[in-house]
């Protein structure tokens, strides 16, 4: 990485830096590396602290850069393809699922919920939060919604909470006939609670994919589960998903 | 709006100010309504401009707020529900398609997007430039690539450049037998490129949304889409997709 000076440019400097970053990280730096620090890069690019700090966010935006406290900015491997299953039709906790249950609480759902399901405010959901997991990395953390309507037979006696009683619930919810399921996918950002499981600061970007499955014509469970925007591609369709690597700078002309 | 003092609180304060400020648009606040300016915002809820402007491009991430020059920051209505349509297995600009084609270039395509094709990096390869609308407005660009060898029969004479070129493109494409579409789709910045047909800033977050199309045991034709991530949510799956407002705030239980 040689001194590039990038005063005479008309583009937004971080943006033109950006550029210059990238085809350095594909010429001449191999995934984990580290890279110099702040200062001794700014120098390099004859840009300011702040110049340099808005390129290294666009690009940990973009995937291309991890930073991590006591390790430093480091460049990222290519994003993991996590399969959504859109076309599966299975109930959450059936056959191969790659998630963890983690716990299951009882109480009345936040309002938008409550819409989603066409439930009264007042009538309690089971909440099962679920982890999922590739190579030992936390991916996604999700909040699945089933009112109680829909496992009227559940009792409270056998497995009463944690891990135990979240699998109950699937299992009671498992009895129901899928009718179908419908979902979206947009950006959002983890909130506290997200960013704990994920291993990441409030704030940060994820895609949140929502999914409503459908049985005796009502919606007997609501998903709302939140991937890291910065290691996952989401794939759906036919096989495992493109393996293209999707930088923007590649696909100008 | 009252004033509210943040400077007791131990979490990073635009993001406190942030969740504040989510409720006053929840309670206070009509889509479309023009936000106080930000000396005054500052002023009431007793933050700095730099923590306030985190607060609201944190907002704007979210889909909450939108920020036009010349109009101020405005509440943003609910995202549109865009079909992504991973079930329909139909090409490209068939049928009830929501794009247009605007132009078509005949050049070696970029070095990841040969790679995908698995065509030599020499082998032309036709590009597609198309534009999806709804309500007036783009919500995404696409670059839709076919190699030479997926049109064989296209002759240069009719139809030699712009939108009907395009169309003459996507109808030999249309004589192959489709046998199957993946895809995938994460989170991008949109380059100057994109965020000129998308009426954004270079390095506004969007959704690449990824399409292979198989046809003869090879793929046939890619599309790389880029919605913009403010106003859209990307719908798959049986119906329309799910009418639930996704703010990370309403997951918090």
């Amino acid at each position: 990485m040689g001194t590039t000076q990038l005063e005479s440019v008309p583009e937004p400097k971080y943006w033109h830096l950006r550029t210059v970053l990238t085809e350095a990280l594909d010429s001449e730096f191999a995934v984990g590396e580290i890279l110099p620090n702040e200062r001794d890069l700014a120098a390099r690019f004859g840009v300011a602290r702040a110049t340099l700090r808005q390129a290294l966010e666009q690009l940990e935006l973009e995937g291309r850069l991890q930073r991590r406290r006591g390790v430093g900015t480091t460049v990222a491997p290519p994003r993991m393809g996590v399969a959504v299953g859109t076309e599966q039709h299975a109930w959450p906790g059936t056959g191969e699922d790659a998630w963890q249950a983690v716990d299951c609480t009882l109480a009345e759902p936040p309002a938008s919920v409550a819409e989603a399901l066409e439930t009264d405010r007042e009538q309690a959901v089971h909440t099962v939060r679920r982890t999922r997991m590739t190579h030992g990395q936390p991916v996604a953390a999700e909040l699945l919604y089933i009112p109680e309507s829909s496992v009227p037979e559940l009792t409270a006696i056998d497995a009463p909470s944690g891990a135990a009683r979240a699998r109950a619930v699937l299992r009671e919810l498992h009895r129901l006939e899928l009718e179908g399921s419908e979902g979206a996918v947009e950006l959002g950002s983890a909130n506290a609670g997200d960013a704990k499981e994920l291993d990441r600061l409030p704030g940060a970007p994820v895609l949140v994919v929502t999914t409503r499955y459908l049985a005796g014509g009502r919606t007997a469970a609501l998903s709302v589960a939140t991937y890291r925007a910065d290691t996952c591609r989401l794939t759906f369709g036919d096989s495992g998903g493109v393996e293209i690597h999707q930088g923007p700078e590649q696909r100008a002309s």
